[in-house]
C-alpha cells in the first residue's frame, strides 16, 4: 500500500455537555486549559502547547457526546485532493465557513455517523503577553496550574463497525493500523489509526448497543509519566470520578488514567512517552480474545465501565 | 514550499573507534544496547526499541568520529526519486550491498563531506528467545541493565559550512528547519532539521576549526526525564566523563545529559518528552547571538567544550 | 504517653524459600541486590544504600515465610534496657552470637511466634573495589541492574491477633501506631507501626486463617515513583508475577507494586515518596470498614488475594 | 556519644522581606503555600503537608533575612530539660507567648546571634471546608497550583564560626553531624547537623564576610526529583531567578534547584528522596578542599554567589 501522509494530525473537537459550567471548571482548573473567547454557546479552550487557536470548542447541549472532530491537512493541495476523495464516497457534507482562527472548513461523516471536518488555513496562536512564554519556541506559557496537559493527543469514537468505520478512513484519508483487536468470529472490535508519527490519533471500538455516533473518549498528553500519577492525586482531591488507572495498556503502551469530566464524557490522561511509530512499514499488531483477556500491561483487568460506558448515554446496552 | 516526506527516519549510524573493547562495554553494560552479530571489525548493536537490525555499527579504526549516517525512505519509490535528486547534485556515490539485515544501499555525501545512506528494504528484527519481549507490540525485551536507552534519537553533525550542508538536505531530501542560531553576522551557526514529526532529525552546528566531516554527537532517547537523571548516577558509578547536564536546552527544549564515549565520541542521551512537531507550516525559530548568550532553559551556561571538542578530533582548534 | 526511641530501625530479616536458586536470582537479578557471603543454607544479600552487612538472609527451607525480623537498637544501654522489658513478659529466648557482621543478639518472639532478634553492635560495611562508590557518604555502588531497590523499608506480618501483637510491641519496643484499620465489631484488622520517621516499620494483618506466624509481604524501598513503574515492566519482562499494582495505598499514601518472589514470598516494591512522620504526638488515623470498602487511593479496589495469600501457605483458608 | 532524641523537628521560621506582596504572591503562586492568618506585618503561611498551624511566619520588614528558626520538642519533659541545659550557656532568652497555634516559647540564640525558639505545645492543624483532603491521613488538600511543595525541609545558617555554632546545637539540644567540610586549615567551613531520620535538618556555612546571623537559604522538600525539574519550568515562566540548578548535590546527594524569592531570600527546592540516616552510630563524612573542588555530584561547580550571596544583604563582601 502507498504510504501517503496527506492529514497532518487531529486539530481539535467540539465536545459537547449538559453541564457547561462545571465542565469549563474541569477543563479550566483541574486539567489546565486556557479559554480563548467564546462563540454562542461554546467555549474555545487550549492547551499550553497547542499552535492554533483552540483545542476544544466546549458547547453546552442537553446531553453529552462529541460533536465534530477537526483535522488538519499538510497543505491545500492534501486538502483538495482528500474533499474529491470523499465527495466519491458521497459521505461529504459540503465547505463552511472555519470556526475562529481556522480557515475554509469541508465536513463529511464516517459509516457510523461521527462527523469530521478538514481544513487547512489555521492562525497560528499568539499569545497575549501574560501568557507569553518564557522560551520562544512554545506556543503558550506553562500554567503550572492543575494537570497541565500539553496538547490533545487522540480521538477514540464507539462506532457500531469498527472494520466499516476505519475503513473508510483508511481509504479516503491515508490512515494505517498500528494495533487492533480480532475477536475470535473475525470481528475487529477495535482498531487503533494513525497519520504520521504518533502511534494513534483515532480510534474506533466496538459499540456494545448497536447505536451509532457516539464518543468513547478524548485523550490529552502530559510530558511524563509522573504527571499522570499527579493528575490521579489532582483528580482525587478535586472530587472528580477516577474510572481506572493509573496503568499501562497492554496495547499502544500507553500509560493512562480515565476520568469522567462534569458533563459525563470520558477524558483519558496519557502519558505515551518516547514511543513513536518510525517505520513506515509498520505491520498492525493483532490482539486476539485472549490475549486481551490477561487485561492490561501489568495484570490490571480492564474495567467493565469500558464497555458500557459511551456518550451521549443511551437507554438499553444490549449484553456483549 | 511544498511538504515532503520521503525520509521516514535516521535509521542507524557506523560510528567509529579507537578503542573498541571499551567503547563495546560502554554501550552494553552502560548505555545497554544488545550485540547483534558482528562484520569484519564492527560489532551490531541495537536499542530494546529498534524494529530494524541494529541501530549502531561500532567499527574499530585508527580514530574516532562518525563513517556514515543511514536515513530509511518511506518507500521504494521514494528512494528512487531522491537518488534521481541526489545525482543531480554530483554528490552521490553510487548503490552497493546494505549492511546486515539493509537492502541495497546507495551513498551520498553533503557538502562538508559527511557519508550518507539511503535505503528502503529493511528486514525487521526478530528477536531470539531470550530477548522475546513480554508485549508484542516492542521490538526486543526492555533489558533492564544500565541506561536502556529506546532509540537513537538523532545526529548531531560538526559542519564547515552549516547552511550550505542543511541547504543541501532541505533541497534535495525534503528536511524542513525546526530552530537555528543565527549569529548577528548572518551565519547560521546551527540548524536543526526533521523529516516528520520528531522535532529534529539531523543537526548541524558550525565547526570553529573549519575542518570538514566532524561528529558533534549522536544522541539515544530514553523514555524519561527520570532516565536522564538515573542515567547521570550510572555514568557517575562508571566513571563515564559527564561534559554537561542533566539540563534543559532552551533550543527545542530537550532534556540533555551529554558523556563521551571511551572512543571519544560525544554521547547525548536525551528525552524529548511529549514533544512532537505537529504543524505541517511550522515557522523555524531563530535564535540570535544574545538570546544564546543566556545559556540553557533554566540558566546553565553553555559549556566551553561544546565549542572545542568533536570526533575525530583536530590538532589546532581555531578560536571561535 | 511517652516519647521514647529505643529502637533505630529494621535491620534485616531472614527469608526462607523452598527455590533458592530462583529465590536468588531474583533478588540479584530482578531486584538489583548484592551477595554478601553465605553461611550454610543461606546467602546474605544487601542492598545498595544498606551500611550494615546485609538486608536479607535467603535461607534454603522446605517452605517459605520469614524466620526472624532484626532491629537494630540505637545503643547498647538501649539494647539491654529492652531485653529487660521483654523479659518481663516471658517471651524472651536468650542470647546467641549474631550473624555475620552482627554483634550479640537477642531473641524473642511475639504474641503470634514470629521471631525478633534485637542487636547493638553491627560492622558498618566496607565495599570492595569493585563496589565502591563514587560519592563517599553511599554504603556501596548503583548496582544499575533491575529495580535497584533502595533498602529494606518493612516488614508485614500475619497475625491471629493484631491487637496484641501490636501491643506488645508497643509496650516492650516502644513502637508507636500511625493508622489501623478498626472493623465494625472493634477488631483492629491492620495497624502500623513505626518507631522514628519513617511512618511505619512493622504491620501486622490480621491472618483469616487463624494460623500463626505468617508473613504477608516484606517491603524494599525505591528512589521514586518512576522506579515502581520501571519495576512493573522489569517484573512483566522477567516473568514475575504481579500481584497488583502500580498504585498508591490509601493507607499511607505508600506507592506500592507487589510481587510474588519464586519462592511464593510476597514482595512488596514501594515508594514512600517524601513524607515522613514528624509529629512526635501524631495521632493514629483509624480507617473503618466502609472507608476500606472505597479500595485505595486512586479507587482500585483492594485484590481478594491480600486475604488469601501468605507464606507460608496453608492448607485450608478459612473465609474472611 | 550519647544518642538523643529530644528535638523532633524544625517546626517553622520567621522570614523576613523588604517586599511582603511580592513575597507573598511568591510563595502562595509560584510553590503553592496556603495563607492561614496574619499577625500585625506578618502572614502565616503553611505548606499542605504541615500538620501545625504555620510553616513560614513572612513579615514585612526594612530588609531580608530570618528573624527566627523553631524547633519542636519531643514532649514538654524534653523543652525543660534542653531550657535548662541553654540556661546554663547563658544563651537564653526566656519564654514568651508563643505564635499563633504555638504554645509556651523559649528563646535563645547562638554563638552568631541566629534566634531560635524551643516548644512543645502545638494545635494540630484542621483545614476549612475548602482544604479538606480526599484522605484523611493528609494535613491539607493537595493544592496543585504552581510547584506545591510538600513541607519545609531545613535551614542554613551563615555563621562566622561553623564549628562553635554547630558545637553549640550539639551540645545542647543534641544534633549530630552527617556531613562537614572541613578546609586544609582545618577550619569547619560547612556542617550538616540532624534530629532523626532525616538526614540532616540545620545546616552552617561559614559566612566569608565575617558577619553575624545571616542565612543562606531555606528549603523546601517536593515529593518528587520531577517535580524538582518541574519547578525549574514554573520559576522560568513566573521571571523567579534561578541561582544554581537542577543538579544533585555531592554533599547529602540532594537533588536541588535553588531561586531567589523577591525579597532577596534565597529558597532552595530540594528532593531529598528516600535517603534516610538510619544508623543510630552514623559516622560523619567529612569532604577535603579538594574533593569540593570537583563540584556537585555530576560535575556541576558549586555557583559563586554560593559564596557572596545571602540575607540580609552586607555591603562589603570580603574575598574568600
Amino acid at each position: 500500500m502507498t504510504y501517503r501522509h496527506d492529514i497532518a494530525h487531529v486539530g481539535h473537537v467540539e465536545l459537547l455537555t449538559p453541564t457547561p459550567e462545571k465542565s469549563l471548571r474541569f477543563f479550566v482548573d483541574v486539567l489546565g486549559l486556557t479559554e480563548n473567547g467564546t462563540s454562542g454557546d461554546s467555549v474555545y479552550l487550549r492547551t499550553w502547547d497547542d499552535y492554533e487557536h483552540h483545542t476544544v470548542k466546549l458547547t453546552a447541549h442537553h446531553t453529552s457526546g462529541i460533536r465534530r472532530t477537526a483535522l488538519r491537512t499538510i497543505s491545500q493541495e492534501a486538502l483538495d485532493t482528500l474533499v474529491t476523495e470523499i465527495e466519491k464516497t458521497g459521505r461529504g457534507s459540503g465547505w463552511i465557513d472555519g470556526d475562529a482562527g481556522i480557515g475554509d472548513t469541508y465536513l463529511f461523516t464516517d459509516p457510523d455517523g461521527h462527523e469530521f471536518e478538514l481544513y487547512w488555513e489555521s492562525e497560528h496562536y499568539r499569545p497575549p503577553e501574560e501568557l507569553r512564554p518564557s522560551l520562544k519556541n512554545q506556543a503558550q506559557r506553562y500554567p503550572g496550574r492543575g494537570v497541565c496537559v500539553r496538547r490533545l493527543d487522540h480521538v477514540n469514537f464507539l462506532g457500531a463497525d469498527v472494520a466499516a468505520n476505519t475503513e473508510f478512513l483508511m481509504d479516503t484519508l491515508g490512515a494505517r493500523t498500528t494495533e487492533q483487536i480480532v475477536l475470535d468470529d473475525g470481528t475487529v472490535s477495535g482498531r487503533w489509526l494513525h497519520f504520521a508519527n504518533k502511534t494513534y490519533d483515532i480510534v474506533y471500538s466496538g459499540d456494545w448497543t448497536g447505536t451509532t455516533g457516539r464518543l468513547h473518549h478524548i485523550a490529552f498528553a502530559t510530558d511524563t509519566r509522573e504527571d499522570i500519577l499527579r493528575a490521579a492525586d489532582i483528580a482525587l482531591e478535586n472530587d472528580v470520578f477516577i474510572e481506572t488507572g493509573p496503568h499501562k495498556h497492554a496495547i499502544q503502551q500507553t500509560f493512562f488514567l480515565y476520568v469522567y469530566e462534569p458533563g459525563g464524557n470520558r477524558i483519558e490522561l496519557c502519558n505515551p512517552g518516547a514511543r513513536l511509530i518510525l517505520a513506515p512499514d509498520w505491520e498492525p499488531i493483532t490482539w486476539t480474545e485472549a490475549e486481551r483477556a490477561k487485561g492490561q500491561a501489568w495484570g490490571l483487568k480492564t474495567i467493565e465501565s469500558f464497555h458500557t460506558h459511551g456518550t451521549p448515554p443511551v437507554d438499553e446496552p444490549a449484553a456483549r
